[in-house]
């Protein structure tokens, strides 16, 4: 944790516990990932994976916002997993339960090839335990046009937000219907191709 | 659609219809919002709502990234939506289905005591219709806590990505399954307070 990776607002509701934001990291599909081009903020969404201390993106070399970390930019990289909206009984203490990540780091570019294939697997293998086994391997084309970064895993923080509203004393008598409506995100079954 | 936001990688994903942005935002509850702070990205997840032609977002106005918009920078807003995880035959052709946004706009502090009560209670009945009038409705010091920033949905672009796999001829053949896993965002049943 650093300075900047520290949570300025909502500060009852931040960890800097490296499990939880594993978890996190893992469970989501799609982070953001911002970098700085002439004073203007440049976000792009993306599907990412960890493997160990690192979190990993992928695409092509040519992308513009890659060309930023290349350079050696750090980039802040978020990602956020709605759990719920929170119904309170005053207007104002609505909120939705989440579970989120902001972090902070320099991109390093993937590039000795059995780390690489190591790491490309471990993606398919997010997708579906073993996939990496099952699909046709990449060829040497195919690994050479797919650019893969891996940023650290330390400069980081999580915030959750869990648990019902929080109205006040006098709101609490108030005949107005409150709760929690869970969200997920449900993976189906396969439609073959 | 300027140069800044035109979608330069994955062309033939790209749309700039205003009716599918629109609903792409209208669907997700999370957006991711940029600012460039002494060179540096900064980056939050943050709630989102649309009313007509903008996109609010609220929170404290003590948020150092929010200061940033006061200071009439431009951000850079992106939602992205998971519509599915496509298993091609080849590691390579594995993708995610997916809708997205990229925005840049500057925000307008909402100060108009209407305008901002009632951009508040579209927010409400977003979480549920007509909930803002059943909730117990903000005070005075409730609304001025809050800060609600417009920003205009018109350098924006969207990314669309559907469909199942688009294996090589030469994989087709191969035996190994493929298809898509849908995925979705369900929203549960309350769970009252």
């Amino acid at each position: 944790m650093t300075e900047r990776s520290r949570v300025k607002r909502g500060r009852k509701k931040a960890s800097y516990d490296r499990t939880l934001v594993n978890s996190i990291i893992d469970e989501a599909w799609v982070c953001n990932i911002g970098v700085s081009v002439d004073g203007q903020a440049l976000v792009q969404p993306s599907s990412h994976w960890r493997v160990g201390d690192e979190l990993f993106v992928h695409g092509s070399v040519k992308n513009g916002l890659f060309q930023q970390v290349i350079k050696g930019q750090t980039a802040c990289i978020t990602l956020c997993i709605l759990d719920g909206l929170v119904f309170a009984r005053s207007a104002y203490e609505h909120s939705v339960n989440f579970r989120s990540i902001v972090l902070f780091g320099k991109g390093r570019l993937v590039e000795e090839p059995t780390e690489k294939r190591a790491v490309l697997d471990a993606l398919l293998d997010k997708y579906s335990a073993g996939r990496s086994q099952e699909a046709r391997p990449p060829t040497e084309k195919e690994m050479r046009v797919t650019a893969v970064f891996a940023f650290p895993i330390e400069e980081v923080s999580a915030k959750v937000s869990s648990g019902g509203p929080t109205d006040l004393p006098e709101d609490l008598e108030l005949d107005i219907w409150s709760g929690v409506k869970p969200v997920s995100n449900v993976i189906g079954e396969l439609i073959p191709d």
